[in-house]
């Protein structure tokens, strides 16, 4: 018989498939598991597959007392509370880089988009103000991208993809990062201020957790400048977004690109009313390779665990 | 006294400051000069600034019997009646290569757009469908970047451009090219309709002119396939818009991004009403590095003419 697996959060239905045709799927749907299934039914569920992004506290894993395994569909882990997953000896898994290109690729979507004034120009076009000759303040040339300076905050998988990326449109790239890599061509700043004063594109590849948390702030948004883009596709919760929404009200900085806010799924009004931001609804690692990637993770590490041995991508906490 | 200088197509004030502040201009915005100046005006105007899609014939060039030289500001000169400018002995400049980065620029901007359902997705978080969980079939998951075929149509400064970004996405990148260049890390296909066979995505890079009009017709779109997209950011001659629009339509190809139609500026309701095209008002030039190094060449040619030298950026037709 197929082991059981819950589902925590609400996935859609096409990205179980490939794990439903070997396990037995609880889908909770992302609400709690006990106000879905039985105590019985939830007794022996040994693993459990969640978004990493999905807030997941103590007890929601004693839900599932003889749990043994937390897999993260995606790289995230942010929503895991790690000290307490140790103390019940669970384990915890991701799918580290299957999504890095297409969350990269993202990113550079939404840096393209809105310092081209991408949605603006399209919706001119459509509602006829182009036909009509219509004055367009919003269609002004905007700066190119030779000798823009782009920061990558952040230098794991995606960072690397979003720089090697960025260079291709001949960008200065410099990034910041607990570790600085001496084999990359790129500009190190010591520090993420240092790298905001610098750069005119600040995109956000960070892992999320307390250390980032409103990381970019009122102050950071001044420092970036009223020629300057913010692009989030890490985690909403790295910018403060009040302060973000101010600085754009107010044009400390020019524009933001986001697929990732504090919220989710809810891009506040203020936001959405910016001509000047690009909005996505978290679809940074939303292709089909990707989730194919993303699924292989899951599976082996699904897998692994029910063969007793550790699992192949395993979060060190 | 500063030389008269004709202006002959409609261009935004802002693009002629530069070239005001050394010459004498006469702004016919876009109207037969005769129309809008006197012939006794016109008698002694010996130079013309063009777009280079303009349709430029030689009862215009006669409205001003001096004429010496047409400067057409950007690459394009496909307007030009080559023929009637060397009866006349007026000789053409352009500016190659100076809006080169930003129209690749903008070619990547619609690939990544229209690949990753972009106007959709920004569409789908303003108007509140994601907060809401609205079911949203034009979110679900697309091909990603890494191993898709694209191909370049036209190996020019501005297809080199294009080449160079696409490849950075992880891409296979083929095209081709009346000439084959021994030294670029991209595969050759010898001819059009063999490209187009061969990729997901097909760049347009080509310069217009009889031998490229409507060469991407019906058959090349079916050629293109399903999964398919085509971009667009040379001519919209090049294209046989009807048959594109068709092709949409009828889920010949899966997609469209056009900076460029063939009736400007005129995007006919048909295409804009496509969720799965990406549209954008003729702005591949459009940015403030890529004008001024247009404006460097216009103001160059005008300056070599006036000094009775050659034309440092000749067009030879």
């Amino acid at each position: 018989m197929a082991e059981k697996v819950l589902i925590y959060s609400r996935f859609p239905k096409a990205q179980m498939v490939r794990i439903g045709e070997r396990f037995d799927l609880l889908d909770a749907g992302g609400k709690p598991p006990l106000s879905v299934f039985s105590a019985d039914e939830l007794k022996d569920v040994r693993t459990m597959i969640t978004a990493g992004g999905h807030v997941l506290p103590a007890e929601v894993m004693d839900m599932m007392p003889a749990l043994g395994a937390i897999i993260c569909y995606g790289t995230g882990y942010d929503g895991v509370d790690f000290k307490a997953a140790a103390e019940r000896k669970v384990v915890v898994g991701n799918s580290p880089g299957a999504n890095a290109a297409s969350v990269a690729d993202l990113a550079l979507t939404l840096m393209l988009a809105a310092t081209r004034r991408l949605i603006p120009a399209d919706q001119y076009v459509r509602e006829g103000g182009w036909s009509d000759r219509k004055p367009s303040p919003l269609m002004a040339p905007q700066p190119g991208n030779p000798g823009r300076k782009v920061g990558v905050y952040g230098m794991g998988e995606i960072g690397r993809k979003i720089a090697s990326r960025v260079a291709a449109f001949e960008c200065d790239v410099a990034y910041t990062n607990r570790t600085k890599y001496d084999e990359l061509p790129y500009r190190y700043e010591p520090d993420l201020a240092a790298l905001v004063e610098w750069c005119d594109v600040l995109m956000i590849a960070v892992r999320a957790g307390a250390e980032t948390h409103h990381i970019i702030d009122a102050k950071m948004l001044k420092k970036l400048g009223p020629n300057g883009y913010v692009v989030n596709i890490s985690r909403g919760s790295v910018i403060d977004q009040a302060a973000l929404t101010q600085a754009l009200a107010d044009k400390t900085i020019a524009g933001a690109g986001l697929d990732v806010f504090e919220t989710e799924p809810h891009a506040p009004d203020a936001l959405t009313a910016f001509p000047n931001v690009v909005l996505t609804p978290h679809i940074g690692g939303h292709t089909l390779d990707s989730h194919i990637g993303m699924q292989d993770c899951v599976i082996a590490n699904l897998d692994a665990f029910y063969a007793g041995n550790t699992l192949p991508y395993a979060v060190k906490a």
